[in-house]
């Protein structure tokens, strides 16, 4: 193990205090016990704290906690105190675009103190990735637009550390990750590019920057931790799974998807490391149907059919009266239709056997998950054919991804021998059922791993361990990004996937011997 | 030669435009390209730049001229642009105890742009180092002392700027070359430990800072870099004479001498440097004399006596009426009162031979050098025994640490190739009279070399050379301090010296000749 790698981003140092014989200034010969410490030729020392560091040197008897931070390799040294009680903590965010995660960590124990959510105050002037861009671009639109994400985040970092019984002052790193638009709106950085050809970034490895620069209410020496992107559709949230998966160190060639619109997918080990993202389209989060909504009290996140009865178990986020779906209802709900031969292999409604819970609405064939009598909408809760038509092209679309992917390395899905699926989406998803519809490989359901956010896991790694943030700009370099080309053999591919498995049955094995025992 | 090393700070780079199969951000284009162009592993980019960067980039159709630095080896892309007449510029100081010079550089041309020069405002509270270190530890102290440099330093850069045509933003580097006390307090750092046992300064290698955080009103991303001192007795001032010397790149060893009331040594080559520094008196300034000032009109700085006749030939600066005399005329006036028999090996005045223009004052022997009818101040301009005791324990002491530095390493006085005379007060010395009284060894004439204000050429050297920055640590980092040791083989030779030239005449062959000639 490298020298000084393993410990935190607090350190303490012990100095021989100076003599007429060894006049080294108090500053250097800080430096050069973290130098000796932490295995590194440089130690950049922040001005402010060269100011005191005379006095804290003296009154702490040469003996000093250190408070480190790293800039693409070069060590800063942050500031130093005699040590005491008072709590040095971190905060690590996980940017998404439509809701954010803090987590509040402290350096030196490296537990987490607390943690808030809420959600991404761009919303009120774009729903979505393109409108946010849209909105930045108009004039005054980038200024307020990044005005919401740091007052939102200012507002929050003070409600959480309330919470946790520190200041905002106590905080002296904050790490942050999120796809490459809402990071660069975190920045102030007009994104506009992002979105017209050939789509490019205005940065793809963020330095570390000053807090107070991007008017991040924390102590004002603080820095933050921008993870990187690779492109403008593949960001720091996934940099972030890929850290917090261990798939860059791994002996094994492994997966990682982040399940969602976009599906953004790398594949493998401690060697090397391929990536792609593709449209999945917005069916697998639930956003096509009608009854589609995110996560919530009262949405069906769990549903099964009892195959030979077709009678249905629906499971809502808090028991509440369901009010909708979300996607991990609506692939379990997939799923289970075609398990129970209420759907063929196509994906198409079967009359006699859905019997009953068929309604026709303006010409379109629609299945009744839930009765109005039983909904808290007063309305039934249904989805239709073209929902499932619509489901099973994203299904099929994220599969050929998988399997575009794996390919062009020459290795075979069936063969992976992990498969993470990160996302706060993708860690409700059911495998069972989204290998049922062949939406994923069909592995052993031990192979696959949900991650939870690791969006925030990744940027928790770069609070706790120094290891990490040179690991960051390691796997974004040796990262080769795979441009999907919609070519014949995708489009080949893509048909031989829009069906339930999949055309291949050979493939999914498992599916097709629970099918077969059912129908 | 290392690549990229030898151009300076302003490059122009042509990038290849992206494509969807180079999607790389527009920033990271940029710092590839110059990675590639410096051959280094890291660029970091000012973040006010990468807001505008992308407009930059598509405007000027991918060919944009760099403003770039340097810090402790670390690449920094300042700004960018289409490239036009715009001048580019950096900012060389000499921040001397009593006075600072001011060079604007061109920074593509290399050119010397203009020079301004003044007093150093903290005169008004304190003339001199100590009285200033005190000064700064009172309340209040250090803010006000370091307003005063920093306010005198924006009033004469916005001065100078406007001599020369240009704005305080267009100037992107500044560099700052001075002794460790003075740079302590342009920094805005208190210098209180400097004075007090061990004598520890702040901060021996400062980090390059943000012009804006000290201050300094130039381009707000402006840089400042400030020459590293060596401890609390050899400053920055020093290393940039080594840089400015080339003792650093020398084949055969040298030495480099700063004289004045400090004695700053430096020996060395291209292998290996040795520093000392020790107190030689304030009498080879002319500190001590009545008649002794700084140089300025009407100051005696040449002086010459018929050895035969004795009589007095003197020069003033601008040829005005005399009124006192400054270290280089003492020095000349020292060595023909010698030379002419007026004084003896002892210095001794020698009554018969000094004849009428000997007076006694309060009981102790005066030499009018120049008689009250021929001065501008109205009354005779006289040296004191006394004051010639002074100077020869100064020269003495001088002697004695060329001596021992020298000797530490084994190598003989009289051998050395080259001698360099640092300083603005050293390049007024007769190397000849210099020699003549023992005060430098007897080497050839032409193996002196006044290097004039090697301070400021230093400084100035950062500003159009990137391999000087390196350079300037490698020179911090590999000289070799010698403590001066004030015991009996420093006494020794002490005595030895306290003789016209010394003891030992053969050390001075030229001497004794010339001395014999005319005795």
């Amino acid at each position: 193990m490298e020298k000084g790698k393993n410990g935190g981003w607090v350190r303490n140092i012990e100095l021989i205090p100076p003599t007429l014989q060894d006049n080294t200034a108090d500053a250097d010969r800080l430096t050069g016990a973290l130098k000796k410490e932490l295995g590194t030729e440089f130690v950049d020392i922040e001005f402010d704290l060269l100011k005191r560091l005379p006095q804290i040197l003296r009154e702490s008897g040469y003996r000093v906690r250190c408070i480190l931070f790293k800039q693409h390799g070069r060590w800063l040294l942050l500031d130093a105190d005699a040590g005491d009680d008072r709590i040095i903590a971190g905060l690590a965010v996980d940017l998404g675009t439509t809701r954010l995660v803090l987590r509040l960590i402290d350096l030196v124990s490296k537990k987490t103190l607390g943690e808030i959510s809420f959600d991404n105050p761009q919303i009120s002037v774009g729903p979505d990735i393109l409108a946010r861009i849209h909105f930045a671009d108009q004039e005054g639109g980038l200024e307020k637009i990044n005005r919401l994400i740091i007052d939102g985040l200012n507002k929050n970092i003070e409600n959480l550390c309330g919470e946790c019984g520190i200041r905002p002052a106590d905080i002296y790193l904050f790490s942050i990750a999120g796809n490459t638009a809402m990071t660069h709106l975190f920045m102030g950085l007009n994104p506009r590019w992002i979105i017209r050809e050939p789509y490019i970034p205005v940065v793809n490895s963020p330095d570390v920057k000053k807090a107070l620069t991007l008017g991040i209410k924390l102590n004002p020496i603080a820095r933050i931790l921008i993870f990187p992107n690779i492109g403008s559709y593949f960001g720091g949230d996934l940099i972030a799974g890929i850290l917090f998966s261990g798939l860059n160190k791994s002996d094994d060639t492994a997966i990682l998807v982040d399940v969602g619109t976009n599906a953004e997918v790398v594949l493998g080990n401690k060697n090397w490391l391929m990536a792609c993202a593709g449209a999945a389209g917005p069916a697998l989060e639930g956003g096509v149907t009608k009854m589609g909504m995110m996560a919530g009290p009262g949405v069906i996140d769990k549903v099964s059919i009892e195959p030979d009865s077709c009678i249905f178990h629906i499971h809502t986020i808090e028991n509440k009266t369901p009010i909708g779906i979300c996607g991990s209802g609506l692939i379990d709900l997939a799923a289970h239709l075609f398990l129970s031969g209420m759907v063929d292999i196509r994906g198409r409604l079967m009359l006699a056997r859905c019997n009953k819970r068929i309604k026709d609405i303006n010409g379109i064939k629609h299945l009744v998950v839930v009765p109005e009598t039983e909904s808290a909408t007063n309305a039934d809760l249904t989805i239709s054919q073209a929902d499932l038509d619509s489901l099973v092209r994203s299904k099929a679309a994220m599969y050929t991804i998988l399997e575009t992917i794996t390919s062009s390395v020459g290795i075979v899905l069936n063969e992976l021998s992990r498969f993470y699926v990160a996302g706060t989406f993708g860690s409700f998803i059911d495998p069972r059922s989204a290998i049922s519809i062949g939406m994923l490989p069909d592995l052993p359901i031990d192979a696959y791993l949900s991650l939870g956010n690791s969006s925030l896991g990744g940027a928790s790694m770069a609070l706790t361990s120094c290891e990490s943030v040179d690991e960051i700009d390691k796997i974004r370099d040796s990262i080769t990004y795979l441009e999907l080309n919609v070519n014949q053999e995708f489009m080949n591919r893509f048909s031989a996937a829009k069906f339930l498995p999949h055309t291949n049955k050979s493939l999914f094995p498992s599916v097709k011997q629970m099918h077969q025992e059912r129908i």
